[in-house]
Parts: C-alpha cells; structure tokens; sequence
C-alpha cells in the first residue's frame, strides 16, 4: 500500500529497491521457516516462532524505553522469556500448547511486579501510570497475542486416523496474512492513488485495500488446492469465510502498528531484517489473525 | 493504617466516625454476602461476585473517563458486561467456571476493538496512545484479576465423596484478605506512628503492617478451626504458608489501588458504600490475593 513521499528524489527507483530488498528478506526468512516445515518437525517450527516472539518483545522493550526507571523494561523482558522458555518446556514435556492458564497466571503476577516496581520511587502520575500501562499492553500485544501462533503448531491431531497437522494450518495463516499483506503492497506500488486513511498512514490506498483481498483469496485458495486433505477440518466453504475475515484482520493490525510507531514517533520499528523493518512489522498482523483464526478452529474442532 | 492528617480538627471523634461508618458498611456487605454463603447456593454467591465485578469496571471507567472520546470507556464496559453474562451462562449450562480460554478471546477482540475506535480520529501521540492503554489495562485490571473469584467460588469438588467447597474456599481468602485490612486499619488508627511508604501512601505505618500480619493469621486460624473440614484440600501446614503470603498480597493490592488513585489525583474511587468507598477500595486486596490463591489451590488439587 506504499507510495513514494512527495519529496522522494528518483520515486521509481526507489521504489524498485524497497520492493526487491523487501522480497528477498521476505525470501530468507521463508527458506529458513521452510526447512523446519518440509521437515515437518513440530519442535523446529516451535522453536523458531518462539524466537520470533521473543524477539519481538525485545524490540517492543527498545521502542518503548524509559532510561529514567528501565526496570518497567526488563521486567517485561524477564516474563516473556519466561513465558517463551515455558512453552518449549511444556511441550516438549506433554506434546501439547501451554495451557491458558499459564498465560493468565503471568498476567497476574506481571501486574503484581508492576505496581512493586513503582512503589520504589517517588510517584509520578501520569508518568507512573504510563510505565506500569506500558509493560503490561507490550505482554498482551507482544506475548499474548502473538502467542496463538505458537498454539496453533502445537495442535493435537483431529482424530486417531489422521496425524497432527499444526505445521500446515499454521502456514495457512501466514500465508493469508502474508499475501493479504504483499498483495495490498504491490497494488499500492502499482495503482494506488486514492489514500483510505491518511491520518493513521499516509501510504495505505483503496487499491492496496483491493490488492489486499485478491491476495488474501489467491494465498487461501492455493493452500486448499495444494495442501487440501493437510488442512482439516477446513474445508473450501472455510476458505470463502475466511480469506475475507483474515485480510481485514491482517489490515487491521498492520494499522493498529502503524498507530503504535507513529505515537512513539518512530518510522521503523527495527531494522532486523532489511527492507522489512523490525520483527514486529513482520509479525503486526499476525497478531491480529492468529487469534481469531485460532478460535475459529477451535470452534470447528469442537462443534 | 490510617491516621489523620495535621490539620484534622477532632481526630479523636473524626477517627472513630469513620471507624465505625466503615465498620457498618463491611458488616452490611457481609449480611448480603453471608445469607448466599448460609444457604450454600453456588448461583446466588455468584450472581452477587458478578455483581460487584460489574461494578468495578464501571467505576473504573468513571475514574479513566475521557469526555473527548467516550467510546473506549464504552468498549471497555461493553466487554467487560459480556465476560460477565458469559461467566453466568457458562455456570448455568455447565456448572463450572469459564474457561481461561474466553478471557484470551476477550482480549483479543478487546485490543482489536481498541485500535479500531481510534481509526476513527486524528492521531494524538501520546493522547491516543493512553487511551489504548487505558481501557486495556482497565480490563486486565478490573475483570480478569477479578475473575478469580468467580473462579474460585465454581471449583469443582475434589472427589466424588465430597460436596463442592468453591464458597467456603472464597470465604476463606475474602476473611484473611479483609482481615489483613482491617487489622492494618485497626492497628494504624490505636498505634500507628512510623510511616512505611510517605511517597505512596501517606497513611501506611509499619504499626500497621503489623497489624495486617496478625489480622490475617487470626482469620486464617479461625476458620480453619471452625470449617476446616469444608476447606480441603487445605491444612494447617497450608494456613502457615498462606496467611504471611495472602498478607502481603493483600497490602500489596491496597497499595497498588493507592497509586491508581494518586496519580489520577482523586481521593475516593467512588461512594457505593459509606466509609468504605467504592467498589475498588472494597476489591483492591483481593484482586492480587485471588488469582495466586487460585493458583496455589490448583497446585495442591493437580499434585
């Protein structure tokens, strides 16, 4: 949904080197990922989503430093990992996705550590407020969220017959979100022109919205054409449902990033991989679909 | 640990008018809450916890109101009323506590809900930001730490010869936390001269901390000599780790509230009840005692 800045010197060019810069990180991180899926390991898979995760709290931590009481930071940094180096275990330990239980449990004693943490110094009032607020929206937005991720790979087989197929649906929805996500870029590059919400970010356009949907269904159905039989129980009405609702959850969380970096201020989240940005420019939107789509096949399991 | 402040014209009669405002207060809370517990009827118990979970977030949006954009403060009550029909539905139907897995799903939607609600507006820094902030934090705060009451009250009896003891376990956690208060707030007002933590709480005395220590050992002990057959899987070795723990879980909570209320510069979170204050002030304590007396309860029942 990109389009060159007004003042850009020589536009086509360097629109050209973003998007190649862009596909070839893109690439990379594709292969690596790739490897762990054909292998069809679980723990592989497992592991790299989980360094993923971690890595996106630390550049949630960086973004959102306070030098004057870093403690709020590092706080959340040690519940992450703590949380992340739980998953392994438990799943390493019973097969399975850490209960929900574990997530709440940390919930509460991150909002207990929180509050200790300011009785330390003197209060600041809306200073204070917005240093225990901070670390705990970044364990919900960078933990929490991003952690339906890691419990769809671990999902149990549907039944006896049919072996575990978390890998797949996991690819599923990165793809969906991934094409959502190039589609709508691509569009823009090419077409776009009429800005649909200049005030939140000023590069995303109608067309990128169209590119969006046209990516979203082109991901959805060569997923269904090629891996159909791996992706149970979805079938190709689900990938009518929810192409759609994927692609509007992905928009909607590449936004929801787009207001978190233009509050803080900052153009670029990272610079981890280049072309890209940081790590949660990469996972933005998957925060916004894995949940759902989780739930969603939660739903189809259990009905 | 209250004491009154310098310029207090009549401490002496002053104290003891709200000593004893508060005292009738509690006492009228725990007729309501006592006749439930005395019938042992899990719904009413219930219906009465969800009641004034209910409550919390209301006051809570209250104190966070924002008149520029009353919609986050809606957002947040919209979820929170939504929790806490689910939470009486799923009872009715199932007879057990909600699974952790909706209150996931209710964070989820929540912080989509609240990036969509500012889409709506020009972007405003840090503005926007906290507002996010806010009704997320308003939620962990006010519904999902509070849920571990309702939780508690719905435990599943420990084996098929022994009837469900989910309200006598609330009761005990609710004694000991409120115990711990009213120990603090009765030693504080007889005793209390060296202050703990002026920059936090100027009214906190180490008198007072004490006083907490022998509150909540008392209600500890008393209920386990008077319903400890009702308390399984609690022991007394139980009551010795729990009371000191529970304590300063508890104190930790008044506390945490303290800051919330300071540094959004208001005195009382709201007047529901006489002397006490809102329903905050009421809940503060256990909304950090209750979610690690859950825990360690499903450690002891799983072990």
């Amino acid at each position: 949904m990109s389009q060159p800045s007004p003042s850009s010197p020589a536009p086509t060019l360097s629109r050209k080197r973003v998007f190649f810069t862009r596909l070839s990180s893109t690439l990379g991180l594709w292969a690596v990922m790739g490897t762990g899926i054909w292998m069809g390991n679980t723990t592989v898979v497992l592991t790299v989503a989980v360094l993923l995760g971690l890595a996106g709290s630390w550049e949630y931590a960086k973004l959102t430093r306070d030098d004057e009481q870093p403690g709020f930071a590092r706080w959340g940094l040690l519940l992450s990992t703590a949380y992340w180096v739980a998953t392994l275990v438990w799943y390493a330990r019973h097969g399975e996705a850490l209960p929900f239980a574990a997530d709440l449990l940390l919930l509460a004693i991150g909002t207990q550590g929180a509050f200790l943490l300011c009785y330390q110094h003197q209060l600041e009032g809306a200073a204070t407020l917005r240093r225990i607020f901070t670390v705990l929206f970044g364990w919900v937005y960078t933990v929490l969220l991003y952690a339906f991720l890691p419990r769809i790979i671990c999902l149990p087989a549907l039944g006896e017959a049919l072996p575990p197929n978390g890998i797949m649906l996991l690819l599923f929805v990165v793809m969906v979100t991934k094409f959502t996500d190039m589609g709508a870029y691509a569009f823009g590059v090419l077409w776009g022109r009429r800005k649909m919400i200049p005030h939140i970010s000023p590069a995303k356009t109608w067309e990128g919205l169209g590119g969006a949907f046209v990516g979203a269904f082109l991901a959805a159905s060569c997923m269904m054409a090629l891996a159909g039989e791996n992706l149970a129980p979805l079938t190709w009405t689900h990938v009518l449902i929810l192409a759609p609702v994927l692609c509007l959850l992905g928009v909607t969380g590449d936004l929801a990033e787009s207001v978190i970096k233009r509050c803080i201020a900052i153009k670029d989240t990272g610079h981890a991989f280049p072309g890209i940005g940081g790590i949660l420019d990469l996972t933005d939107s998957l925060l916004f679909t894995g949940p759902v789509f989780y739930f969603y096949l939660e739903f189809l399991r259990r009905a």
